[in-house]
Parts: C-alpha cells; structure tokens; sequence
C-alpha cells in the first residue's frame, strides 16, 4: 500500500510504501492518514495486507490472527464510524469465504478493499453531483477542516460538492478555517484547492462568524466522521459552533457524508464517542512551547451537531433535507430496498 | 518606562527600559505591550518620555514636536479607543499648561501618565468588583484573549472579576481560549492564573461551543477593545462566536471594560475600524509554514458582537444590564455629572 504522509503536507509530498498492517494502523493514529472515509479504506487494506503475513496454518489460527489485526486497527481511532464498517466488511469476507485457503480468501480481502476504495470515489461523485445541485449561484462556501479527496477514496465529499459547483461555474470564493488545532484547514484543504485552482481564503476559526456578519457566506459546507440515526453529526470540532453562527445568520448548513458515515446503530449525538486529543498538539508547535509548563487541557477531536441546526445532509443516495429520525429512517429504508435488489 | 515584552511569554520574562517613545510605538505595533487600557496606559508615558527629550527652543516648536509624536503613537493601532483617549488627555495637557515652561510641561505629563495609570488600576478594582457580584457561586467561567494584568494598569477587567470572584471563593473554575492566531489565551491568560493559583483548562477556540453544550460553562466575561454608544463591542476576534454560541445556550455574556473603553462619539459598532492583521502570524510559526505559498487570508484582528447578545456590561461605573443606546446614554450622563462634580 502506498500512502502521502499528510502530515508532511504542504511542506513536502511524502509517499510511504509498506505491506505491514502496523505501519497503517500507526498512520491513522497520528493522523498521516485521516478523514473518516479513507480511514475506512485504508484499514480495509491493512487487513486484506495482513493476510499475505499471516503464516499460520489451519484455519482456526488464520482466523484469530485476523481478529487481532482487526482489533488493532480498531483500537485506533474511536469516532469514524467508517473504520469499524469497514472492518466489519473484511471481518464478513473472512467468515463468508472462509480460512481453508489461504489465497483465495487473501485474494478476497483485496478485492473487498478495492470495492470499498471505488464504492467511496463513487460516493463522491454522487455527493458531489447532489450537493452542487443545490448551492446557490455564485456561491462563496465556508468549509471547515478536510472533507477533500485527501479524505476520501475520490474526489472528497464537502470538497467534492465545492469541486463539482467549481466546474459548473456555481462557485465564486471558498473560505476556509485553519482548523485548529493539527491545522487541516491550511495545511490541507488550501492545498487541494490550490491545486484545484479554486480560489480562496483562509481565516483562523474563530472569525467565521464575524465573516458571515458582513455577508460573505451563502452556504457552509463540511463533512462528518459519524452520522447518528436521528442526523446528529459528529464531526472536527468547530462544527458546531459553525452551525450555530449559520442558524443565527441564517445561512444554510449543509453536511456531505457517504451512507458509510451514518451510525443507524447510534440513537443519537451524545452517544458517539469523541476522542480527546493529546495537550502537546494545544500548547506545543515543533517543539516550542506556546503555554505555561503542565496546563490541563481540554481537546476534544470532533463536536456533535445537533440535527436541527442542519439544513440537509448531502449522501451519495439522496439529499435529506431537514435531517431527523423521520427522515433518516425513509433513507434508511430506501438504503435497505437498494441492497436487497442488488 | 520598563515594560514586559508579551511577546517572549510564557517563556521568558523579559523586560525593555526604555525612554524612547519610538521604542514604545513599536512594541505598540508588534505586541510586546497589548490590550485596549495598556495601550493607553503606554502611550501616555510615551508623550511624557517624549518630553524630556524634546530639545526644542520656543513654544510652537514644542508643540509640533509634540504633536508629531501624539500622531506616531496614534497610528500604531487603529481599534482600542483607549489610545486616543489617552493621547487626547496628554494633549489637553499640553494645551493646558503650555509650552513656555518645558520643565513644568514634563512634569505635568509625567504626571497625567501616572494618573491615567493609577486611574486604570481603581477602575479594574471597580470592575471586579461589580462583576465578581453579578457572577452565580461555584462559577466556571469561559473567557477569550487576554484581559488580564497584562493589558491593564490594575487586576485587569475580565480576568479582574475573575480573580476578585476566586478571592470571594464564588469561582470554581475558569477556561481559557487558546485566542488564535497570537494565543493571547495561552502565552498570557494561561501565564496570569497559573501564577494566581486559579483552577484553569485551556482549550482551542472552536471547542468553545461544545464546551457550552455540556453544560460546563455557567458565564462567559470578556474584555472590550472598543464599545460604541449603543453598546456594540468590538473585542478580540472569536468573541462574537462566543456571544452567539452563549445565547444559544442561554450563557449569560459579560463585557467588562473601564468607561475609557467607551466611544461615544460612534454610534454603533459597524463604525469602528477594524485592524486586519498580517497573513504570516497564520501562515507561520516560527518561521515554520504551515499554509501553502501565497495563500489570501483574513485575519481580522477584532469582531464586533451586536449590544443585544451581551446581557451585561461591567464597567467601573456600575452594571449595565442589557445595554443599548438608551441604557448606555444613562451610563454617559451619569458620567458627565461625575466629572462635574469632581
């Protein structure tokens, strides 16, 4: 598997290569590899890599060396749900096809991994398609974090819907947050748009609201990392007080997330789990220190947004509008019927 | 003058002596000495120091000498009020008690800086005063950027009723916002409670709100860079986020600010310039890019949060409880027949 290390980026464009499931597992800790989408690609992979070590001989042995590899790439992160479904769709190849040969079912795992890489490109190209549908003419977007293809198998999700309104010639400025505090919003998205040629700004977190004070933003969009049943969205933290300044401006809200983002296990908002962060990335920068020796920190990855400040959730499948339990659950259904027909 | 350079905190103490008014300009400009009563504070031992080494031989020349350096101070920072407040008193001087005696000129300079500094330090006594009443027991209090000992002549304004509230043993905790992009928040605020002995988390801006929809924040006090005559305030950039975010929470939103933080001649906070600051305290840290090349930012380095999301203004004079132009042409009369009786 080959991988950018984003956390070089902009400064540099690093590419690791590796076979070893470890290696990948580590990657998503530190965030070299982030964004709920392609943590679930990328863990589907290691699995499917782990099979080509996996030595052991009967199929009881195959079967526990494989538990544990998908143990540790879910010990990695707690709140992208994409992660655990992922897994759960190399964990069902494994069960499906069975440990008696082992290149058939390594065969399997990789051709399960390169369904869900594809499936997720294709995803992004119907929430793009959905979502620049609905943005305004002339639209100057606010996005926050990174929802772009570096996110994502394809071209993104809230990046794709920005890409597609680019190409139709809906889109005027795109401003992003900094995205405080690993910095995605300037590390990573101002790189994909610029090499997009999409135009743009970037403004530290905290003025977005004063932004929209003065006019500037007709829509915010941004992605999510787990979707609850009832439209809760947990996503980087920041969203929700972005939702918030959204509702008071009454600008819309939108959140772009493939159908693997939604939790229809998950009731609501406050029972995703939310992964603090470590204090050195608050109070330290390369190694300077920015604040006095042992503050206690609170770090909080994501955020939960309430579905009701939400104007609609961009899916691959359909625009819901008014995300709710009502709504939600006639996705889920139309869900269902596709995949019974297919 | 022997002012901290803010600039080297948390990590150094480091203290400039300097009777160079140029010097003070400077550290005006590039925040080394910050916050709306410090810069005025500053500015008007700059005019004393000015003084002494103004070598001119008659009146008028004295006087432009004198006003050459009222105006270089003037233009180091457009936003806090305080400056020109400051600036106009030690012109009043000069008009006063006139230039035909430099040595009795100096002293009465000297002597309105000292009283402009002294008055500062009862009014932050004031402040904390009225605000540490105001705030419910067992508070935890949310505050934004620096308004502290550092950016005061006195206790400070918000981080005065902080501490007047810890000393009446009402506060149970406080958290600090990192305050992008200079981290007043963590280089300084964090600096002051930690050598106060104050409970303290430190957080990034943008978990702000989600740190309101946990229930954890029973106020949030800031402090005033500038406030209009209908009590809009322009304060450090983040704090009308916070405002909204508090009223969506219902969160009482304290300003606490010195009357001299007042501008009565501007009638609403649309008026009030903002100053936008350099791209590189975004795009760099130390030196380290952290943004791709080239990139537009705005970076703003006030909001201005509209008077009906603040429900309190705590200035020396007393409370203003929802301000707007009538409660605060109160305030302004009451004012005027102080400064008539006195």
């Amino acid at each position: 598997m080959r991988f950018l290390d984003q956390t070089k980026l902009p400064a540099r464009e690093e590419i690791v290569e590796t076979s070893d499931y470890r290696i990948i597992a580590e990657a998503i800790k530190r965030l070299a590899i982030r964004g709920a989408p392609l943590i679930g690609i990328a863990a589907a992979y290691g699995v499917a890599l782990a099979a080509f070590h996996c030595a052991e001989q009967n199929a009881k042995r195959i079967n526990d060396c494989l538990e544990k590899v998908i143990a540790t790439l879910a010990g990695t992160r707690p709140t992208a749900v994409n992660l655990f479904w992922a897994l759960e769709r190399q964990r069902a190849v494994v069960s499906r096809v069975g440990a008696d040969s082992l290149p058939i079912l390594r065969q399997s795992l990789v051709d399960e991994a390169i369904a869900i890489h594809r499936e997720d490109a294709e995803m992004c190209e119907a929430i793009g398609k959905h979502g620049s549908e609905i943005l305004p003419h002339a639209a100057t977007i606010l996005t926050h974090c990174n929802a772009g293809a570096l996110a994502t198998g394809g071209i993104g999700t809230a990046l794709g819907v920005i890409r597609m309104a680019w190409e139709m010639k809906k889109l005027k400025h795109v401003y992003v947050d900094e995205t405080r505090p690993l910095l995605q919003g300037s590390r990573l998205t101002a790189w994909e748009l610029q090499q997009l040629d999409i135009p743009y700004t970037l403004l530290p977190d905290n003025a977005a609201a004063f932004l929209m004070q003065r006019g500037l933003v007709s829509a915010v969009v941004v992605g999510a990392d787990r979707v609850a049943h009832n439209g809760d969205v947990a996503n980087k933290v920041g969203t929700y007080g972005l939702a918030i300044a959204a509702r008071h401006h009454r600008i819309p809200f939108y959140v772009a997330a493939p159908v693997s983002t939604i939790d229809f296990a998950i009731t609501r908002g406050s029972e995703i789990p939310i992964e603090q962060r470590r204090s050195e990335e608050l109070t330290e920068f390369n190694g300077v220190s920015v604040a006095p020796p042992g503050v206690e920190v609170y770090s909080p990855a994501f955020d939960v947004t309430p579905h009701d400040l939400i104007t609609a959730m961009i899916t691959n499948a359909s625009v819901v509008w008014n995300p709710n339990a009502e709504s939600m659950a006639v996705l889920k259904s139309k869900l269902a019927q596709a995949s019974t027909g297919r």
